[in-house]
Order: C-alpha cells, then sequence, then structure tokens
C-alpha cells in the first residue's frame, strides 16, 4: 500500500502567488525526478484562499523520506519558509485508493 | 481544470468496519462506472482512524453532481448514513495536480 501524507497549510495572503510558484515547481520536479512519488496535489479553499490542502501519494514510507532531503523539495522548503503561517501535517493510512489510470488497493 | 472535492468524515467507531465495505465498492464502482470521476482517494488518519479523509478528483462540476445522483453513490449514502457522525465539505480550486500517470495542470 502507498504512503499518504496530508498537509494543511495556511500562507500568507500577500505571498499567495510567490508560494504557488514554488510550490508548483517543487511538485512538478518531484513527480518528474522521483520514482517513489506517486502524484501530490495541491487545491485551497474557495472560500478561504490562502488556506491550501495536500494529498500526497508516495510509493512506501522511504519514498517520502527520501523526498523531504531532495535538493528540489529543500530549495521549495527555505523558499517558502517565511511565507508560512501555519502547517499541519497528518499521517495517514489509506482505506483505498481508486484512480482510472493507476489503481492502488 | 479538473474539480477537487475534499470531504472529512468521522466515523462512528463501532461502524469502522461496515463503513469501509461500504465506501470502498462505491469508489470502486464510481472510478469504474463513471468517466468523468478521475480518481477518489479515502485515507484515516493513523492516530484517530475514526477520522477519514476523501480527496476526489472529477472531470469538472458537472461529472461531480452526477456522481452524486447515481445509484451506487444513492446506495452508499443511505447504507451509511447512520454511520457518520460529522461531515465536512470543503469547495476547492486546483493549484497543481502532478502525477505520475496522469497529469492535469
Amino acid at each position: 500500500m502507498p504512503f499518504v501524507r496530508i498537509a494543511e497549510l495556511e500562507i500568507d495572503p500577500a505571498s499567495l502567488d510567490a508560494f504557488a510558484t514554488a510550490v508548483k515547481e517543487e511538485m512538478s520536479d518531484s513527480v518528474r525526478l522521483e520514482p517513489g512519488v506517486i502524484a501530490i496535489y495541491a487545491v485551497a479553499e474557495k472560500d478561504r484562499p490562502e488556506r491550501l490542502h495536500f494529498f500526497e501519494i508516495y510509493a512506501d514510507e522511504a519514498a517520502y523520506n527520501a523526498h523531504r532531503e531532495s535538493p528540489h523539495f529543500r530549495k521549495y522548503f527555505s523558499t517558502t519558509q517565511p511565507m508560512i503561517r501555519s502547517r499541519r501535517l497528518i499521517d495517514t493510512v489509506p482505506i483505498q485508493l481508486s484512480a482510472k489510470n493507476h489503481s492502488a488497493g
């Protein structure tokens, strides 16, 4: 079963555009360069666009740990650190991951 | 851009297994039978397994509305209604959806 990480971030509203630019690059790099990164999805709450939700699927926990050490993640992390007001990371256990193009359980 | 729905459910702990059985069937049916359902992911919080997080990707909002009217969703909804202690649905705007097998933006 893959390893799934949920993250909930609140961004400084004045930094939303800069944050989005940085995180989009990091997400693209991660999925392209890291074999163990299956998907990273980022959405904003419609009514509170400074609240972001991330849903991240890794091959396993080792792939997640490797991701946190990657140069593109490190760069993103240090660049965006001052833009983030709060961060909640949720450890999860997958129940089922159903998708048209890749189904994992 | 796809339509993404986040749902946070708290389940009666005594009903967790029955809920999981019902929702897994509904998720598989939705992805298999509905062209507009791209993915439905369900995970539990590791430390509080009665708290479930759903991340659902639809082709567009019309596909989401059609999904809510489908026979398999209706069956799931009525079966599990008594098992659900609370439900929070979050409307979202995608920032980026990056995945190995299907990339949408």
